[in-house]
């Protein structure tokens, strides 16, 4: 099945920057049919500091546990990602795999095999083979630049059922002479069989920061980004993200205000290919964020939005271009999470169809039926005078997802 | 939009029984379109032991609240329901409309009000014109009777987006002159918007028991039926399930053996319902049984399973008659119930595809293939060595799903 491309991708794939330090190649391994590219090496020239986040799934590959087991030591030399075979569920085999992976990598890089990640993804439960990646290891060694274009070669080659590739890049002017550089990759569209479209982020700076409080913006940030999106509610074995900070040869002193200017591109960058993985949700044909407000804490906001986000219902009525509130208060309803209905008010873009309790449907119902057949939808929804809020973001739920998901193998 | 007839109703309702001291009588009120029959009135000769478990949203309906403060009484003499208006979500108004019809019936009827029962179920938000209801009190208790008929009429009245009855008794045999009924119906095929397609169920039998007992036993069930059991995995703000023991003039003692007989007998009568609800789920073509085993404890059973039969992918994979079995893995990782893979074992049918962590896709793959284009599914999953176990049931979801929910109102 040939999917076209998702008419919510961008027009044109944002350009990342060469970043000193960083080398990235990529190749075709015969993993993927038809020769397209399937294998990416990202190099570094020395150790850099590496940050992850990984999923929570108790079924995980064993790129997965791998990298769990060495991020301790918060090393980085090497990164490869595969995508066409994620290595999940493959038992002894699959880590046996992995480890002639990274001893071969190790052994012709010269660097400690625990300074060496790997990221799968693609059919889960199909050995792994690693004489095809093996064999193409020489070839990205050559091969390895530093050009925006191999940037945006690793962002197709990781693609599985991605109808577009996901690269974004923030700029953060240091002195006259010298700025500091975020490049990311993404991939994700919702999950799809035999293929588990895993969620895999690879974000690479130039700066130099201070360990813990890194540590605790990224996973803050990924918390408000790749973890405030939603497909399909389901969880992929495979999902990582990565934040990488190369080396810098001339380290300096960086003033209170750029680390904040930096830690804002940071989270904008996140913010944006978060994104654009919802905007390539399977069968998405419109991009809603949702955003609650009074909550008692940051957790009930977050488990309120994400259940509109995740309910079938709320998703089928936005295809539709359906005012229908009753939904979003079902599914307020169905979290558990203790509500004053009489305090509840949701609006869609500007428009209020339920002020404190009282429904104002038949006042504003002709502009919202406009304004929901738009591509891009905001819905506000208060429910109370707390301080808990958050943003979150889904896609519609299609006829195309169900054809998609159906219809993959037959 | 008018809906097809599932393709998995049952040919023939079942008959119901008459149970004495049981009456029943429904009607047109006009909140339904084209004079469909959507008031229901159920009266009982003398006060009986009421059982009941309600939704858990925290946006719950009028009737809901009413109900619940007043379940722990104890007793029924009437139950009055309505479909058409959930009366959810109308703030003091929906209060004040349960109290005005509950108050009329209560003097028409020269019972007291705590001995009285609302269920309602369709739009949401929208006031309920009280008095619609109320005119046709004087109707209802004329036209009271006990026939089978009666029994069938008031299940269709209960219907909203339903596309058959339900219904469903059992006997058993107390002596050669007498007999123990059960007498149940139900409306429910997941949430269709404007109306919230409430899944609500009443039982009524003429047998005599414990309090205590019953009401544990009676949850249980609910736990192991009702409760287990997706269409798409969002929650009404108006489900009920009760159970309502007439009591019986001539009291006599019960044997054990009886007991049991009538328990099992009960179980047995409301996961029958339970399953007409899956089977009228919105869109299905295929009703899936999943039983999980060796899992820790019931709870996490439970959460595996429901996870599966919630999970938008393997219900596609469903629809499509694929045997993605790692969809099931992925449903299974992201519960957060610890899992060792090497333990897994999945069969569809008869036939596994998954051995203890050893994939047996090729050798049978084709008879699996097959199995999986019936109408009726069994999925055996077995997590490890514990004794937690459960079954869960689901239906398909294809694109008639996405169809119903997103042109409902276009």
């Amino acid at each position: 099945m040939v999917l076209k491309t998702s008419p919510l991708a961008p027009k044109k794939p944002k350009k990342l920057y060469e970043i000193d330090g960083v080398s990235i190649s990529s190749v075709s391994s015969g993993i993927k049919k038809n020769f397209k590219e399937d294998l990416v090496l990202i190099k570094f020239d020395s150790p850099s500091q590496i940050y992850g986040v990984f999923t929570n799934s108790k079924t995980p590959g064993a790129p997965i546990v791998w990298n769990k087991s060495i991020i301790k030591n918060g090393k980085i030399s090497a990164l490869i990602i595969n995508s066409g075979n994620a290595n999940v569920f493959n038992g002894k085999k699959g880590e046996e795999a992995l480890k002639k992976i990274i001893t071969a990598l190790s052994l012709k890089l010269s660097i400690d095999r625990k300074e060496i990640y790997m990221a799968s993804t693609g059919v889960i439960g199909e050995p792994l083979d690693y004489r095809k990646i093996i064999k193409q290891i020489p070839f990205l060694i050559k091969n390895l630049n530093n050009t925006p274009q191999s940037w945006l070669k690793a962002a197709n080659a990781i693609r599985t059922t991605d109808t577009f590739p996901k690269l974004y890049s923030e700029k953060i002017k240091f002195n006259k002479k010298e700025n500091f550089y975020i490049n990311g990759i993404a991939k994700g569209s919702g999950m799809i069989a035999p293929n588990m479209a895993t969620m895999l982020s690879f974000i690479v700076s130039n700066i130099s920061l201070d360990k813990n409080e890194t540590k605790k913006k990224f996973d803050s940030f990924v918390e408000k980004t790749f973890n405030s999106i939603t497909v399909d509610s389901d969880t992929s074995t495979s999902d990582m993200v990565l934040l990488i900070l190369v080396k810098n040869k001339n380290r300096k002193k960086i003033s209170y205000k750029k680390k904040e200017e930096f830690y804002d591109k940071l989270e904008s960058l996140m913010t944006n290919l978060a994104h654009l993985i919802v905007k390539d949700g399977e069968g998405a044909s419109k991009f809603i964020k949702i955003s609650i407000d009074g909550a008692q804490n940051y957790k009930d906001a977050k488990s309120l939005g994400m259940s509109i986000a995740n309910s079938p219902l709320f998703k089928t009525a936005m295809a539709g271009s359906d005012s229908n509130w009753g939904r979003i208060i079902m599914a307020l309803g169905k979290t558990g999470v203790a509500i004053d209905n009489s305090k509840i008010s949701i609006k869609f873009g500007k428009f209020f169809i339920l002020n404190s309790g009282q429904n104002l449907l038949s006042k504003n119902l002709k502009k919202i039926s406009s304004y929901l057949k738009e591509k891009e939808i905001e819905i506000s929804v208060k429910v109370g005078k707390g301080s808990g809020s958050c943003s979150v973001w889904t896609c519609d739920f299609t006829k195309n997802y169900i054809k998609i998901n159906t219809d993959y193998r037959s």
